[in-house]
């Protein structure tokens, strides 16, 4: 195949695909990125950068009701969709635009459409074939829905509606209580709106820390955000100023609830569907790309990142998965990826963030005798008081070896997790962490005492 | 002297001291605190926590008065001293009824009054006097002053003043540009005031990297708050509105500044005058006490611990001093603490946090070709982007060789010196901190592309 038109042909300019493709021309690989939307996919456009915007926004306004416990006198006099908007989409054009000239200073070709694979490593747009020596997968996802639940864009929302929506509804039914569930919650709890999440688990962000779930739940009482966990949608209708949402619980008793809107935000599913990939006989499983640990599919020469994959669909594994697949490519041998040590935050108020094993899954690892947890409450951590926010630090270790968990819960914990995947990626114990000093008053300080604790030397915590 | 009357006796029960207790009595032995005020010293009652509930409060300010440019309608409608009061009080005796009960669990004796050294290893308080098997000095630092210059606490203030303040100045001039001069000028800056920063040495913040200095001084000046660098206070006097302050420049040219207040804040003292520490031979200089790495003064079985040693007076030097003789004491060998480890923060708007080498004492240690650098603007970093902060991290490593400097600027960068102590204190390279993975969007995430960027792999930066 030496006639090939790229070294490296990506099929998707999210951020695996255009990770791949920065990190690719940097080792000197030519590059072909087949992007049918704006470079920076759903990240960047639909996802991480827009919520945050929203979210950071949220904090704004909670700020201003907020701020006579701080001694400011100040009023929240209400939320200017339109200048949220403006804010939102700036961030998002400044991003983009650093973007697009970081791709094009690499020299990497950039093909603009709706991409197909029509034959092993060739990719076709607008009729035209494109081939590369190597090819990457990096498609994305999609935000799904349930069967016989209809997204109209108007009352049924996505989080991409979600994003475009010029108006704070008065209220919100979440159906969802996963990340991005909770974040949309957040965000229109802050913006004013009485919002309802609906969970079909027994517990909020259901995949974190059971410790984790309870603090947010209790978070989000005190902040008269309703949730219903173990309650399942059965239907939807139109009213009059509204949705009607008809739900069910496990005994079978079915209650109905209103509101204007419905933000669907039951997962994405992974954008697969009629690209071909079947055809040239990739391995699939429920429309996901099944890749072995190297990123590599069962089809020689065609490797998939991303939300295609299997795993965490967090906009950073991409990033990581696309550079492994680059340095791959070019024959640095990198180290396989350890999923568990990618961290992983929910920024709605309060924030969670994790790295590694939750108590549950340690003990299902190491067994009950065999993994040793600690507690420490942002109660005694100044910086946390200072902020007034309430949470916690948890660690999990196996017993007499390194960190394998830490989780968190409280506003902008999401920062410490830099900090904690270190220790957990190094395999750090907490003799190690112990000794070293973190600064006063910060709320990082809170990691350093959890791991004094677990050290067998509490400093400000009761031993 | 083995009747004496505890295993550890410590004079001071401000961080340093608290901490020592702490440790100390955990592993067993009986401690005596001496301490004459409240328990928690400078840094619980007039110093790091005060302070950075005041930098809070000027948060929620700006935030407020800014939150048009995030589509919040809110407005700004002045500080209520009173109110920021009541709440920086909350937060301090919230955290001090938290160490009391502490201090009181761990079998702590502590004796309340003004205690002088009377004998090796002996303090006499109100008459009687107590003895240790080792005697802990830890009796702190006080706000100085310059020769000349009468702190009367009405016009001219020490920073203990500034925070019971009970309203916000007009105009006022802060006497010096180190971190407290910075974090009150900042203060005051949000909450209304003119302020001009008068500093003798040529920048902000000199200690550290030129850098983060040259970031501070552009964030000051885009916030119009004066500083005159390079300038040296020569007198002030009392004007009908408040005081007129004449500085000088090195050429010899002078001018007068007038404003309503003058803040004293050209840095801290050692509290060791009167304490009867020469009378039993201990070695000092310019009224600081010489220790070695091991705390250890040249006074068999007499140590001590934070400000009054010379070094960086840093409430979390002093934990850690406190803890590592506890553990000395008690047999335990513990690693001599690097000091250049200990992460700095200066909480202002921007923040600035560092550990480390600066480059210009980098270059020499190891000489101008034996170092490289890389800066990675928060211009490219999502979170910051949000934040609507500048700044950016400096990495200084050795050629080939480890990270030995970490520089931030930016909101909030504090927070993400917890993993850079941890890179520092570990020796790591940059090349082990690359594959690893940070959450996006955060803040952190800068930190992980500075280190790929350091690797020669950057991934949202220009190579």
């Amino acid at each position: 195949m030496s006639e090939a038109d790229f070294d490296v042909l990506i099929l998707g300019a999210g951020s695996g695909g255009y990770a791949c493709a920065l990190r690719a021309a940097q080792l000197g690989l030519s590059v072909g990125l087949v992007e049918k939307g704006p470079l920076g996919g759903t990240c960047l456009h639909v996802g991480c950068i827009p919520t945050k915007a929203l979210l950071h926004a949220a904090e704004v306004a909670d700020s201003a009701r907020e701020s006579e416990q701080f001694g400011v006198r100040a009023s929240f006099d209400g939320i200017d969709m339109p200048g949220v908007n403006a804010y939102k989409d700036g961030v998002v054009a400044r991003l983009f635009k650093g973007l697009t000239g970081l791709i094009k200073s690499r020299g990497i070709t950039v093909i603009e459409g709706e991409g197909r694979v029509t034959g092993p490593r060739e990719v076709t747009v607008d009729g035209k074939a494109h081939t590369g020596r190597h090819l990457v997968l990096a498609s994305g996802s999609y935000s799904k829905s349930l069967p016989g639940l209809e997204v109209d864009g108007e009352r049924v929302l996505t989080s991409e509606h979600a994003l475009r929506l010029e108006r704070v509804p008065a209220s919100v039914i979440v159906l969802g209580g996963g990340v991005i569930g909770c974040e949309f919650a957040s965000v229109w709890r802050s913006f004013g709106a009485e919002v309802t999440i609906i969970e079909a688990l027994p517990r909020l962000v259901a995949v974190e820390d059971e410790a984790s779930s309870r603090a947010l739940e209790r978070a989000f009482r005190k902040r008269k955000i309703a949730f219903r966990t173990g309650t399942s949608f059965q239907s939807v209708k139109s009213t009059d100023s509204g949705v009607a949402v008809t739900v069910g619980v496990a005994g079978g008793e079915q209650s109905v609830i209103e509101a204007e809107l419905l933000l669907v935000a039951v997962g994405r599913g992974p954008s697969t569907a009629g690209l071909g990939y079947e055809e040239i006989g990739v391995a699939m499983e429920r429309g996901f790309v099944l890749a072995d640990e190297r990123c590599r599919t069962n089809v020689e020469g065609v490797y998939a990142v991303g939300d295609i994959v299997p795993g965490l669909q967090l906009a950073h594994r991409g990033f990581q998965q696309g550079i492994f697949v680059a340095e791959e490519i070019a024959g640095l041998d990198p180290q396989p990826i350890d999923e568990l040590g990618i961290p992983r935050v929910t920024y709605s108020h309060p924030e969670i963030a994790s790295v590694g094993l939750n108590e549950v899954d340690a003990v299902e690892t190491y067994g009950a005798d065999g993994i040793e947890t600690v507690t420490y409450d942002l109660g005694g951590n100044g910086k946390s008081q200072i902020l007034k926010t309430a949470g916690f630090v948890k660690l999990v270790r196996q017993k007499d070896g390194p960190v394998v968990g830490v989780h968190l819960v409280g506003d902008r914990v999401g920062e410490l997790i830099g900090e904690a995947q270190l220790i957990y990626n190094w395999e750090a114990h907490a003799e190690d962490v112990a000794p070293l000093v973190h600064a006063h008053p910060t709320q990082n300080e809170a990691l350093g005492e959890a791991h004094l604790a677990l050290a067998g030397k509490p400093l400000h915590a009761h031993s």
